[in-house]
């Protein structure tokens, strides 16, 4: 909590300093493809992702793959899930030409930092990370060798290309100290090649699916962003309620009700509470329609967008292939750094 | 036991199957360029590549540079090492037009390959590996990430070029059924693309260092083969031995005699008992003399011939960069047939 709170009191000044000079800072994010990107992707990171990007921030999103893995045997479907993220980048405003979007499998020599990396952390320090606690117990897996050193991958996610902003939820600043930690030993041992990175503290609530949990693919509660209208309506129709007329936020002992509720205050900038006076004693049903008339009218244009680059499916395989060919260009750029800082270029006669 | 029993009686049945079609193996073997090459190394395992090459087996000699960071902080004179073991190599008759030789370091698609192994293993695996176990006892610091990973780092080395023969002591012997163990499970996930490899038991006994103990460059009783006549002669006088005149083999109560017994004994083909017969009782000083003759004798053309390679330091630059060429082309091969099969093959459109 110390660490936590120090980290809120940096975040005016390091935004400050952002607006003041973008190019100063280049960020790495993204996710793994898991699934689809539904709207708690959309308005708890990918619009500030947008943000950095038209502040002229140099942003990296990794479409991390590998990590998949890390909790399950196999990446189904991996490559669906890829291409529609990438959909959804471009149409929610990210910018191939500004923003690089690439895929962990993609950068070999990202990969190989691993190794130097993995000699700079010990075994117990590893076992220590709160996440891989967190994600092993929620996986009911044996702890898998990927899971147990997927922060070290992450490390070298960032630092690949000297990112030195990463925005994160609280929950992942752990994964930001060990970066900096690795950063800093790397540089004492070899001498100066990575900065040690700033979480970027986004203060984004968490967003609730339709049954009032935190919106996640795995929950089956989420509006994925590639939907149609019909299919949103459908899922909105799906969730589970009660028969009271009057609807109030009570997400302990109503959550479907509050999930809605929810949802439907964030994509009109309202509270669930306002929502809910404004349903009054139309029941669920009323709620319901709201709701879905709601997100549909939030989603139009971003839907709209998609649907006009998914017509040329060449677009996403250019895009990732742009940004692999940047992401590689840097990573080997960085990778000669590293070779020659541990003593390792031999090249030269 | 058990398994070291079987693996042992399958050794004469391996044997013919090279001997009868040498093209149907490819070997993958190397060190850690940790210190100069000895007297010790070149008995127990560069003879023995030079004889799989003669026969016509793909050779792959990997100098793993990443790994001389398991146990330390710094890889220390590395590139002075890798530059050393090459020209022993040479001068040992391997042949770079035959045999690929190559670094770690400089290979990013195989360092890619532990990724995705990292998920075919459990931690708890990592851990009962009894020569990490061992190792990192060595080491005398805390367990690294890397020492921990370092069994399937391996793996990565064996299967990116598809090698399916690996030369090994004993002691090894666990990584080569860890390896197997991956391929089986990357087979079983997502299809075959890696060969299981067979150990092949190197039947060389532990060579003696001058103190009686294991010859290893960290006990500081070791013949590097790069050494002078004169610093052979030095280095062979310094032994710690007795002042009895009468020479016997006794390992226990005459460990640096018995040292010094042994490496004239494996210079000239005979048994340390033997040796002592022919000293007789000349005492420690006539046993250093003719251990210096026959040691300087047997690396004498070795060493004429590493003198001549030393010459031109480009040699050993090309011969890297020729070995590293080759491995990075095999390596991007597996790699894309490693995507196809994961379902990351994301270019199509």
């Amino acid at each position: 909590m110390d660490s936590f709170a120090a980290t809120v009191a940096r975040m005016p000044e390091l935004e400050r300093r952002i607006v003041a000079d973008p190019s100063a800072f280049r960020v790495l994010t993204g996710e793994r493809p898991t699934g689809a990107l539904h709207l708690g992707h959309y308005l708890g990171t990918i619009r500030e992702r947008v943000r950095l990007q038209e502040l002229g921030v140099d942003t990296f999103v990794i479409l991390a793959d590998y990590q998949v893995i890390t909790d399950r045997d196999v990446a189904a479907n991996v490559r669906e899930h890829v291409r529609g993220a990438v959909l959804d980048y471009l149409a929610a405003g990210l910018d191939p030409e500004r923003t690089t979007i690439f895929t962990h499998s993609a950068v070999p020599a990202l990969n190989q930092l691993l190794l130097p990396f993995l000699s700079l952390v010990t075994e117990a320090e590893l076992h220590r990370n709160p996440t891989v606690k967190a994600e092993h117990a929620a996986s009911g897996r044996a702890l898998s060798g990927l899971m147990l050193t997927y922060p070290v991958h992450q490390a070298a996610d960032i630092l690949f290309c000297k990112g030195n902003l990463v925005p994160v939820g609280k929950d992942n600043l752990p994964h930001v100290e060990l970066t900096r930690t690795i950063a800093r030993r790397f540089t004492q041992r070899y001498g100066p090649v990575f900065p040690e990175p700033d979480a970027l503290l986004t203060d984004t609530p968490e967003i609730p699916g339709l049954d009032g949990r935190k919106m996640s693919k795995s929950y089956g509660n989420a509006i994925a962003l590639g939907l149609s209208d019909d299919e949103t309506a459908a899922v909105i129709r799906r969730t589970v309620t009660d028969g009271e007329r009057r609807i109030a936020y009570d997400p302990v002992s109503r959550p479907g009700v509050a999930g809605l509720l929810s949802t439907a205050a964030l994509c009109i900038g309202s509270t669930p509470a306002e929502v809910a006076e404004t349903v009054g004693d139309g029941g669920s049903g009323a709620l319901k329609s709201l709701t879905i008339d709601v997100v549909t009218a939030f989603l139009a244009e971003h839907r709209a967008r998609r649907r006009e680059f998914a017509k040329d499916p060449a677009l996403v395989t250019a895009v990732l292939r742009r940004g692999n060919a940047r992401a590689n260009e840097l990573a080997e750029a960085t990778l000669a750094e590293v070779r020659e800082a541990m003593g390792m270029a031999y090249d030269a006669a």
